[in-house]
C-alpha cells in the first residue's frame, strides 16, 4: 500500500491527485486537491507581478491580510487561467464551488490555484469532472499524485518534510512544490503548498511563510521571468495540539525553522530542475554597504546571460561575474572586490589570480559538478544575500523557441 | 584601387587596419588607427559599468568633460585590456605614445580603445609594431580594413555614411561599429567611432552624440549585459569649412538629423548581428506614464529571455509580452493595454484577440521576418520609447558556452 509520504504527514491532511482531461495524456495528472479535516490557519504569499491570473485574484479576495482560515485548495495545471477576462474569474468561483461541495464547505473556504497555458479558457467541464474525481481519492496514500497533478515542464516532483520538537510536542512540516522555468508552454509557475500540524496563528504563520521565502523562493531565479500565478500556500492543522504559537511566542522560532528548511529544499529542487538547467549555481555576495546592495548584486550575477552560459559550459570566466557585478547598482570599489568559484580566489586586488595548473584544474573540478558556488565579497560592508540559479542550457532554447503556440 | 567608403569619406580623416598578432589568424585584422589631419573636434560617451578598463579610464582622464581636441584613435581588438592592473594604464600609454609618435602629436591627442579577451595582458611588443605598421597604412583606401579590425565575434562588418546640407555646404557624417553580444570569447564591446567633417564644437559635438545614442546605442540590448569596455568616439575636422556650429546655433539640427542617422543605422546593424541572432526585435513602448515607464516597460520585454526565445521560434505567445511588461516597474493597467505584433492586434481589454485563420496566418509570417517589431500601448500617458533587441537562439549558447577559457 501507498503511504503518507510527505504532505499528509502532518496530521489532518489528505491529497488526491488525478487524471481529468486539461492535459492531452491520459498518464499525466493534471488536478490536486490538498485538503485539511478542520478550518486550517493558512497564509498565502502571491506573485510580485503586476498582471496576475483569476485565481490569484481569487485568493487574495478570500485572504486580504494574506492570512486565514481555509480547508483546501484546488490547484489545476496545464491552463493557468491568465487573462481570461470575466470568464476567468467565474470558472475560478465554478471550481471553488465545487471543491467547498466535495470538502463540505462554502466555497470561501477553498483556494485555487492554476499553472499552464495563458491566454486560454479552462476546459470547466473536465476541471468539475476532475474535482469530483479528486473529491472521491481524497486520502493519505495520494501525496506523490497530487505533487505530480501540479507539474508543468517540470522533469521530476519536488518534495521536502521537516520535523521538529515544540516543547514535548513533535510537529511536522511538508510541502510540494513546482517550478520549472516560467513558460511551459506558454507560462509555468511557482506553485508550492506547504502543510503542518503545528498549532499557529494565521498572522504567525504568515509572517514565518513571508520569512522563509526571502532566503528561499524568493532568492531563486530560473530566467528571471516572473509569473502571473506565483503562490505559495502554508496551510496549519493545528492537530499537534501544543500551545497555540505566534510570531513571538514560545515555538515561533523551533517552528520557523522547520518551515526554512522545507523551503529551502523545495527552492532548490525547483533551480535544479529549471527548464534546460545541468546544475544549480548558488550566487553569493558578502561585504556589500547594504542587504539591499547585496541582494542587487546577487541577482545582476544570476540573471547574467553570460554567467550563465559560461557555468553550463563549466568555463571559469570570472570576468563574466565581474562585469556583472560592476553593471548592478550596488556601491562596488574594484580594489576591495574578491571573488571566488568554488574554494578557488580568481579575483583580487583589481586583476585576476594567477591560478598554478593545479588550482585551475580543482577550480575545473568544481565547475563541473552538479553545485557552483560563486562568492562575491565587495569588501565595503557586512549587506550579504544569497541567490540560487540554474545554468542557461540549449535545451532552454529548445523548450521555449521549438513551441508554437 | 580600394576608395573612400565610409570612415574618411569626411575630409581631413585617414584611417589603417592591420594584423599584429593579438589574433592567432594572419587573415584577421587586430588593430586600427582612425586619424585627423587636425585636431578634431571630439567628443567620447563611455559604458555604464561602474568597472572599466583601462583604455576607458584612459579616455575619460584625457577628456574629463567628454570632448576636447583629439588626433585620432587606436583600437585593438582580440584583448581587451581590463582588469590588468598598472600594468594595463602603462600598455594604455604605450600604445598612445606610439601613436602619437606616428601622427605626429603628443600622446595625449590619441584615445585608445580595445575589446576582446578581459584579465590578459595586451602582447605589448606585437601591439606596439602594429601601430608602427597601421601609420605606415593610413590612407583613405582602407575604410574596410580598419572596421575589420576593431571586430571580434562579429560576423561582418559596420559602416553608415550620411550626408546633409548645412547652409550651402555639403557636410558629411560616416561611423564603424562593432559589437554582437558581450562576450567574444571572453568579453566583446560595442565600439563606435564617428567621422565628420562638419565645423563643430566639441560641446556641441558631444551634446549630439549624447542625444543621437539615447535612441539608437542606448536603446539596444543584445542579452542586458553592459560592457568594461563600450565607447562612442566622434571626431569633426572641420574641414568643411561652414560657419562653427554650437548646440544652439545654425546647423545644429541639420548635424544631429545626419548623425542620427548614422547612430540608427550602426545600432541596428549591432542588434542584427549580434551573436546568434537571426533576427531584429523592435520593441515600441507608448501610453506610458512617463518617458522612464516607457522605457522600463520597453527593456522588461526586450530582455526578458522568454519573449526573445519566443521570437526566435516566429511563435506568437503574446503571453510573455504581456507577462514581461507585468514585471517591469511600469505603472500598468490590465484593461487599458493594448499590444500588437506587426500589424496584428493581439492583446487587448485585458485579454488576448481571438485571430482569424487569416489574421494568425499574417501574424506568424510576419514574425518569420528579419524584423519583428511590438508595440504596447500602455493606454495611461504620453512616455513613448523604443528599444531594439535579437532573438536567443541555440547559437548564442553555443558561442558562450563552447569557450573555456
Amino acid at each position: 500500500m501507498a503511504k503518507k509520504q510527505h504532505i499528509t504527514l502532518p496530521d489532518g491532511f489528505t491529497a488526491a491527485g488525478v487524471h481529468c482531461g486539461i492535459k492531452s495524456s491520459a498518464k499525466q495528472e493534471d488536478l490536486a486537491i490538498i485538503a485539511c479535516e478542520v478550518n486550517a490557519s493558512t497564509a498565502i504569499l502571491t506573485t510580485s507581478n503586476q498582471l496576475v491570473g483569476a485565481p490569484i485574484e481569487w485568493c487574495r479576495e478570500l485572504l486580504p491580510k494574506g492570512h486565514g482560515r481555509i480547508r483546501g485548495v484546488v490547484i489545476n495545471s496545464g491552463c493557468a487561467n491568465v487573462f481570461t477576462g470575466e470568464q476567468g474569474m467565474e470558472d475560478v468561483e465554478d471550481m471553488a464551488e465545487r471543491t467547498g461541495k466535495v470538502l463540505g464547505v462554502a466555497s470561501d473556504k477553498v483556494l485555487v490555484a492554476s499553472t499552464g497555458l495563458i491566454g486560454q479558457r479552462l476546459p470547466i467541464k473536465k476541471v468539475r469532472t476532475g474535482i469530483t474525481k479528486a473529491g472521491k481519492a481524497l486520502s493519505t496514500t495520494n501525496d506523490e499524485a497530487a505533487a505530480r497533478a501540479i507539474l508543468t515542464t517540470d522533469t521530476k516532483t519536488k518534495s521536502a518534510v521537516a520535523k521538529t520538537k515544540i516543547g514535548a510536542k513533535e510537529i511536522t512540516v511538508a510541502g510540494i512544490a513546482k517550478g520549472s522555468g516560467m513558460i511551459a508552454p506558454s507560462l509555468a509557475t511557482m506553485i508550492a503548498v506547504i502543510t503542518t500540524d503545528a498549532n499557529i496563528t494565521g498572522s504567525a504563520l504568515r509572517t514565518a511563510v513571508r520569512n522563509a521565502s526571502k532566503t528561499s523562493f524568493n532568492a531563486v531565479s530560473v530566467d528571471s521571468d516572473t509569473s502571473t500565478s506565483d503562490i505559495v500556500v502554508a496551510m496549519a492543522s493545528g492537530k499537534s495540539r501544543g500551545k497555540l504559537i505566534s510570531s513571538r511566542g514560545a515555538g515561533y522560532k523551533e517552528f520557523s525553522d522547520a518551515l526554512q528548511e522545507v523551503c529551502d529544499k523545495l527552492a532548490y529542487a525547483v533551480v535544479a530542475d529549471g527548464e534546460g538547467a545541468t546544475k544549480v549555481i548558488h550566487v553569493h555576495v558578502k561585504g556589500a554597504a547594504s542587504k539591499g546592495d547585496a541582494e542587487a548584486a546577487a541577482r545582476s550575477i544570476a540573471d547574467s546571460p553570460l554567467v550563465k552560459t559560461a557555468m553550463h559550459g563549466a568555463d571559469p570566466n570570472w570576468g563574466r561575474i565581474v562585469v556583472a557585478l560592476g553593471k548592478s547598482p550596488a556601491k562596488l570599489d574594484p580594489e576591495q572586490l574578491a571573488v571566488s568559484i568554488g574554494e578557488t580566489a580568481v579575483f583580487r586586488g583589481g586583476m585576476g589570480v594567477k591560478l598554478s595548473a593545479a588550482k585551475k584544474q580543482k577550480l575545473v573540478k568544481h565547475l563541473k559538478g552538479k553545485d557552483v558556488e560563486i562568492t562575491a565579497d565587495l569588501g565595503g560592508g557586512k549587506g550579504n544575500f544569497t541567490v540560487m540559479t540554474c545554468d542557461l542550457s540549449r535545451n532552454y532554447i529548445k523548450i521555449n523557441a521549438d513551441y508554437s503556440t
